[in-house]
């Protein structure tokens, strides 16, 4: 008999509540997809002592029905569900103490939850990445959806790239993205692709423009999938024909500076440290400051989650974490590169899922 | 000289701040756009008495610079910009205290938020709903843009439906939708594309799945647009074939009490009267319990805005609000109906901007 890991997941979030708490209003929409397995918007999960419960509205009701493990239990409410969290609270919370997500739920929302639940008697809590610190480590079932979601990536820019992209306008690229990424399965981008080229990659978050991408420069990639609700990310830069020396020079050193950080991920390195392997390759060749965003960050049913890998962030990387070594140099008005793979950290390195080659010259030859 | 509308409506924001109030800190990113032009994430609007300016962050530096209008100035913090608010406030506040938006930070924020602006020697405020308020009535050019979001989505619909339903899977037809909103200039959806066959059509709103459509039922397809930034919303439930009389019957229900509500659409009728034209119509033909909606929403930046036109909506219509009139019947089951267009307000009555024929037999004759 094997437990259902939704089961599992909540029974630790119980263990991480303080004594005195007896459950947690979960309203992230992730965090109660990984606790219930409910998708859907306009979902409240509540997980207590006592056991779980998901509100949700008429709309959802069949659904939700079909999305639940035996152990929560769905109850249907009005459209505003906030009234009803009170009383499905106490069912579940041993009188205990009710948090809730402060990072989840607006300042109006929070104010007005909290005011319910102490008029029904209980103590309320704001609370913080309870659900987010259980999410971090990714058990086998959530890293082989990565894995599938990193070769749907994998896939659709290779046969992207195989059409050219001389001549063609940056939006209609990404539109291309879109449809392979579509053809080959994916229940969606896990962002809109990033499709920057020329002195347009000089901006690290570009919006695919209209303008013909030239021959000879520099063209930043950087894309995703969703597969049975889990994100991938990846970077690549690619050579439009032969490069000037500034940017060959900027490519090298991006190139040098991944490969370093990919060398320096494995469990127990901290995530400052790591950033500091990747800045330290940049900041000697002269790019420090073209360098102003963090290493990397976690993926899993959110493109951008724990850990933050950058020189803000704090702890270590841990087995089983994902997380993305994205180095990028940006020259305004001249252009930028950013190469970007997701990795396993495992216990003595890491594995990396994005199989796309780095080379940059790899679309010299049809352009 | 014509002022530039973002300039306009801020003052109209100024005056609409209590008395003792300088500034309101926008966070909402479609009430930072509508205030000043930027795009993009991670922007914060400050609109004070004395001014008003735009905070971000590096990663868009150069994009907001090209965003903004010459009277609201540019302030790059870094990515965590919240520490940054008292004092950008403070410039522009004419010495009266710092509201923010209540709905749209985090519980979490807003307490920090709140915290900083009082160690900083300023009165803090959560207000709500100012910005939507003036939001909620049009501009000539923003209707223009709906309009032009409005005649994308009829278009491509159109496209879709000559291609025929039956046999297709919903998910290869929603995509197909997609397609052929960007293929007619969208920046994007304004939701994604709903396409629910026969019994799947009870779920207001399905997944589109993957079995193949058949033929003789009703097929729901809501959809949108959005250009130049701004949404539409458009409902068509069409005809694979001859109906059963239970379908035939609830999609002639669902017509009546959409013309219905329609013929009573104009400035002056209440939000709650409107949405009760409608489920008369419905209820006085038995089928009130399986219209668990409200009757239309506002469209404008976002694909939900004020006002609410259900039977929990407040006020009236003005004239220059753009709402929708969707009134659906969801049979559990058996399948489901709803027809939706999208209409600017009036002093008489209203324009109709979805064109695409509501008749469900539009697609007999190529199926």
């Amino acid at each position: 008999m094997s437990a259902d890991p939704r089961a599992a997941r909540r029974a630790r979030l119980v263990e991480a509540l303080d004594d005195d708490l007896g459950a947690l209003v979960v309203t992230h929409p992730a965090n109660v997809r990984y606790l219930t397995g409910y998708v859907g918007s306009n979902g409240i999960a509540i997980v207590g002592r006592d056991g779980a419960s998901l509100l949700t509205d008429f709309r959802y009701k069949s659904s939700a029905a079909e999305q639940l493990d035996a152990a929560c239990e769905l109850v249907i409410r009005p459209r505003d569900m906030l009234a009803g969290v009170p009383d499905a609270a106490a069912v579940v919370a041993a009188g205990g103490g009710i948090a809730f997500e402060g990072a989840h739920i607006s300042f109006q929302q929070g104010s007005r939850l909290s005011q319910l639940l102490r008029d029904a008697g209980h103590q309320a809590a704001s609370r913080a990445d309870l659900v987010e610190g259980l999410r971090v480590v990714k058990d086998a079932d959530e890293v082989a959806a990565i894995r599938r979601s990193a070769e749907v990536t994998d896939a659709a820019l290779q046969r992207v790239l195989a059409g050219g992209l001389v001549g063609r306008r940056e939006r209609d690229v990404a539109w291309d993205l879109l449809t392979a990424l579509h053809d080959l399965g994916a229940e969606g981008p896990s962002f809109e692709p990033i499709v920057a080229a020329a002195a347009n990659g000089a901006k690290p978050h570009a919006m695919p423009g209209d303008d013909p991408i030239p021959a000879g420069t520099l063209v930043t990639i950087d894309m995703g999938a969703i597969v049975d609700g889990y994100c991938s990310d990846m970077t690549r830069t690619v050579a439009t024909g032969p490069l000037d020396a500034k940017l060959t020079e900027i490519e090298a050193v991006c190139a040098r500076a991944q490969q370093a950080a990919l060398d320096a991920t494995r469990a127990g390195v901290g995530c400052k440290e790591l950033d500091a392997v990747a800045r330290g390759v940049i900041t000697e060749a002269g790019y420090g400051e073209e360098f102003g965003h963090g290493l990397g960050h976690g993926v899993g049913l959110e493109i951008h989650e724990a850990p933050r890998v950058s020189s803000e962030g704090t702890g270590e990387l841990a087995s089983g974490m994902v997380v993305t070594i994205e180095p990028g140099i940006y020259v305004e008005g001249v252009g930028g590169v950013r190469i970007e793979d997701l990795v396993v950290v495992t216990h003595d390195g890491c594995e990396v899922l994005s199989k796309t080659s780095k080379d940059p010259a790899i679309l010299l030859a049809g352009s």
